[in-house]
């Protein structure tokens, strides 16, 4: 099935699934084994401990969910909420879009908040919303840390704090599937009932691990939440829990080897250096875009992502054939604009197991499709300015200084 | 997360997951790829087109889905019915009373035919049920093929024929876990709705891929079934599908090409030869129990399995000391005994990517424990049945000849 | 290059290359890196320090030589001796008749002492040439500790003691390819000048590392031995050594990660359990080649050899017959017998990342082949016999009491 | 062995060991088998009717040996000459030194003609020599024809031409390492008699493999070469050719796969096409290193190197220095000025399975790390001045158009 092969290294920069470290890839390259030998249940245990560090969490509960963000997703209202329910969730781009899709055809009563694709969510007509709950119809606050679609990055504190304003005791479910590993995140501190991500985003794993993490007040609200649910029921891992054998069905013996292998290079790294290494990433992709001339998709810094820039073209240009041509003639993956902003936007996808020169490879291979498709690039002007910023700000690699 | 090293390989005789070939590790070694360039759509359609082969149909759809097989019950069952539907179900052992479960838990109105356990579905009663339901209330049968717990399995064609001779419409919904790709399975022949099957089974690959077949009637009813379902729902991938990009959600680029090559496996082996070494391991199983004076806890020839065997052990033997002396001095892997046979059965899974020899270490393997725990076997005797047995039908490997 | 794909796993029982442990495989599963990087010295580093364990010397200096055994064989004598040296070596099989030719095409004046195929090293002919070279004109000791071809063992022990008790000063010269990791090995207590293996044998790798270790009195005589060499002259390794570079050429980075991944699993089963489990499995094959009814090729039982089992087969039998079945029906790949005894003889190897059951699931395949071929075989004999011993004696893995 | 991890791909850019494409990863990742079995030779023989292509050769006879370039230059030698043979050498940089070194340990009567670094081998020199030579003293030319340590390729149509001018019997000897499958080579065409490289290098495997091709000539001089050789010794190859087993020693089974597969790739891209390649990578390599105000090591156009660039630093720098930043902060490897040139040059290689984004990367790094020790570099300027050529020359991906 290499029949697209190309020479040299895919750079790829979709922003998911990302690169997967030759030490992740390392580890999984492996037979299958039987899940119910205590070899397996061992391991699991100090996954489940160590997971929940990349949510900064010791009171929340993880599950390794054998599915994808979408399940995840699933997973998060399901346990928690029930039908008829209401939910404010917020419309800003093509994943909060899908999971607003989600909660109504689980039947919640979504409302929904929605701004234009490029900012944040509308925090201001949540408070007003929380304001005037006084009923505490409001069930849960549903929200998407990071917008792929359109790199927006939601303020998680603020959100917390106008529910801590209206002492509102709606639950705080937020999707973090390209924010956690990657942005700062804050489980415990922020009252986040449940986070949750994939394995294919910034843990830089193949996809195929919904990893979703439950507070104490959400585990609280699962065993009444009457939407319907048996894959992505929690009590069912929360019994195999107790049973001290963790897997209510076959997980993937290679996924968990992946897992492991993927927390121990984010451990090794430090998770506060890991996000710094994002933020160091996003910048320098925005001061090369900056220096090409387009603007970013994202309206306001505030909102800048340190996992995604979605880079807005010229109208004269479509951005679908930047990215064709990035794939067919440099090798480069880099992300379609989706739904409303398709044919606007190019993203470009900085999160995972990443460093500097892959960055800048890709930053230099932007510059000449953009020069392909006829705008009036300065050749090198993106990546002379990405490296002023890197080259004063890099560190030492830690374990070789 | 080695630290229950033994030397050599491991002796995975569990039911599943079961032996992956090296061809199959090696395709999945690999670096994620963009699941929207135009490489991973047309493996797709490839994959589509000849999954089908393995379920015998021409005329159903399958669906490649992130999940296992549990969650391949629930696309199969929320797809196609709604809450409050009759279905009828069987009940002979753990995997069927978890699928009963699971629909109990989804809302339907599950008639349960039970039976004892190393017996199979009992048609009789399901005949004198479709006698009676003249007015169609039953919506579906459900049916595990072959049951893991006890090494049941039930005769599919016989079902068809009976909802023939009632002329019943109801759903064939069929549990093909550990039957698909190692036993005679023919969906279109034996008029079967949804097919279902998990990748770490009979496939031989890593868990993760739920594999479900759905025939023109299911896609049908597909479209007025009430129960809830967005991760599940066919009808998202359908969308996809006919946009040509396939994906509803990030599918796992590593199962995919894991998957392309242990379809190339199957058919370089032929799929009636894969189904008649099963038939032959199977049955040197049971000429292996049969020479230890031990009883097979099915019942009946008629029900034997090919793919896992359930071994009664004496009542003065405990089975999971045997699997569990297995794991820790043979480095054998062995089936523990499940809810109602839980220390009366030890299982053997001889299903998937498997030979003569390897299943002769594990019987050697087995006679070596019976004698350790008490069990007055005579050494050699199992492998010596086998032996004559396979010494007389094994063929020569095509490939070689 | 799958085009003699057989279902199942291959039954390498060949006595090289042999059994690679996943461990390994993963540990190799990787990119090239700079070997001038401070990273490949590092782990050089440890890697000399640890290899000397496994010849059982602290004073040895250890070569890994990118070569095979053959290259391994030229390093040792080509460092140590002159071109007219005497060199004392003996003939007893295949093996030993390569390396003999080897020194007489390197210029040695090698003074044969053949034995017939079947038995070790004639000892008492070595005392006597020693006793009567008053003058040293003996400059070395060559002898193969494990006849890979007959299955004989050497006692170096009461080499050593010869050499001892006529206070002769040769270097003792010893091919540990087929012994090193899987017999009992002392270099330094049996005063061994130059001993060497090959990663492909009981280090259970790929091919492609020669492993040379050299005692102070090989160092100091591979400064005046005026043999020409470059690519294996120890000079040059000893020069990086010194400047702590340690590789004067390219070596294989995957080799290096593979032997420190043989490495550690070698030390975590211990050495020592290594050797027993090897006298283990090759007491079980002669236990089944007795009752077989079959002849060992090797004489005597104090040369039987725990690597390697050398089967007679009747005159009327072409043992190479049995291998080719072995490989075209039952995916088994045993040892043919090698010129004198090609035809005679069939090997079975058992050294290695190796256990009990791979080892019975041979033994079945030999079986039903030795039927196949007209022999009078009572299938399940010789399994029963090596069950019936390893039952008794296989310990508890010790990682998983 | 991971204590000098760091985030993302590590950046080899080393003249070799060069970056090894995932498919080759992949087929190398298997357990070993018996080189005894019909499936090895089958292989083998399409390997060597294959590698034949990369020499441009079909009267060319290839020997695959384990071993590297060092060895595969002494096999080059000591087949084809005898010891006080005259040749003739050129010394142009380190790698021409050791080989020079390794003629003269090999007790050849070296003539050498020396150039300054940077120069590539002095023709004319040899014109006079061959002129001179009218006793056919001279048994051989031996030249590199790209000489790593300063990037200067040399011609060798016109030593052909040379040796024809003078109608000189002398061997043509070749070493080929860091240019075969990289820069135009034509071993039939130019009369070569031995030509050769390593696995490790433009092939893109690991090391280990050392490839040496000989002509009719060659094969017809090595029947009266009187070097010593035994592991090295053509003859022992030949003699297993002709049975059909090919191999006279255990061969790496997992290099056996990897140059398969790396020769599929380099057919399927097009042998033509990847020397193309590596002339756009090469030219793009110089424009960068002169927009940063550096020079080239290679004092003319005529010598430059399309598979490394050493380039030389202001006094005031020491390259080590740059080497070592690389590595340090940015992940990356280059090469480092060795012995004359040590502290003065450091080494962009692009040769193998590279592409123009990886490139650019290192480009865009290198440019950081001159910042970082004080040169005034414009950053991006050597980018710009890459991209503007590559923007324009760079082809569609064949199979993605």
């Amino acid at each position: 099935m290499d029949y697209v092969y190309g020479p040299g290294r895919n750079h790829l920069f979709v922003p998911g699934p990302v690169n997967i470290p030759e030490q992740v890839i390392r580890a999984m390259n492996r037979n299958n084994e039987d899940y119910r030998s205590p070899a397996v249940p061992a391991m699991t245990r100090t996954l489940l401990e160590d997971v929940k560090k990349i949510f900064k969490t010791t009171t929340g509960v993880p599950f390794l969910i054998p599915t994808t963000g979408t399940g995840a997703w699933e997973s998060a209202l399901t346990n928690t909420l029930s039908p008829g329910d209401r939910t404010v969730s917020f419309l800003i781009g093509q994943f909060s879009l899908l999971w607003i899709d989600q909660q109504q055809r689980l039947n919640f009563n979504v409302d929904v908040i929605e701004s234009e694709w490029g900012q944040g969510a509308n925090l201001e007509i949540l408070a007003s919303k929380l304001a005037a709950d006084t009923a505490h119809t409001i069930k849960a606050i549903c929200i998407v840390h990071n917008e792929t679609a359109t790199g927006v990055t939601n303020n998680l504190a603020t959100v917390r704090k106008i529910l801590d304003d209206y002492q509102h005791p709606a639950l705080f479910l937020v999707d973090g599937v390209s924010s956690i590993c990657a942005l700062d995140f804050r489980m415990d501190e922020w009252g986040i009932d449940v986070a949750l991500t994939g394995s294919q985003k910034a843990l830089s794993m193949p996809t195929g691990m919904g990893i979703v993490c439950a507070s104490p007040k959400a585990l609280e609200a699962s065993k009444t939440a009457k939407s319907v649910r048996v894959f992505f029921d929690w009590k069912d891992y929360l019994k195999f829990y107790n049973l001290g054998t963790f897997w209510p069905y076959t997980p993937s013996i290679q996924l968990l080897y992946g897992l492991r292998a993927a927390l121990d290079l984010l451990f090794e790294e430090g998770l506060d250096n890991v996000i710094a290494r994002h933020s160091r990433l996003g910048k320098a992709t925005r001061l090369a875009v900056e220096a090409w001339g387009l603007k970013n998709c994202t309206q306001k810094e505030e909102w800048y992502s340190d996992t995604v820039t979605a880079v807005l073209v010229p109208p004269y240009i479509d951005s679908a054939e930047i990215v064709k041509r990035g794939w067919r003639r440099y090798n480069l993956s880099l992300g379609l604009g989706l739904n409303k902003v398709a044919g606007k936007v190019f993203r470009i996808g900085h999160l995972g197991n990443l460093n500097e020169l892959q960055l800048l490879g890709c930053l230099a291979g932007v510059e000449m499709i953009l020069k392909d498709v006829g705008y009036p690039i300065k050749l090198g002007s993106g990546v002379a300015a990405a490296c002023a910023f890197l080259q004063n700000t890099t560190p030492l690699i830690a374990s070789r200084i």
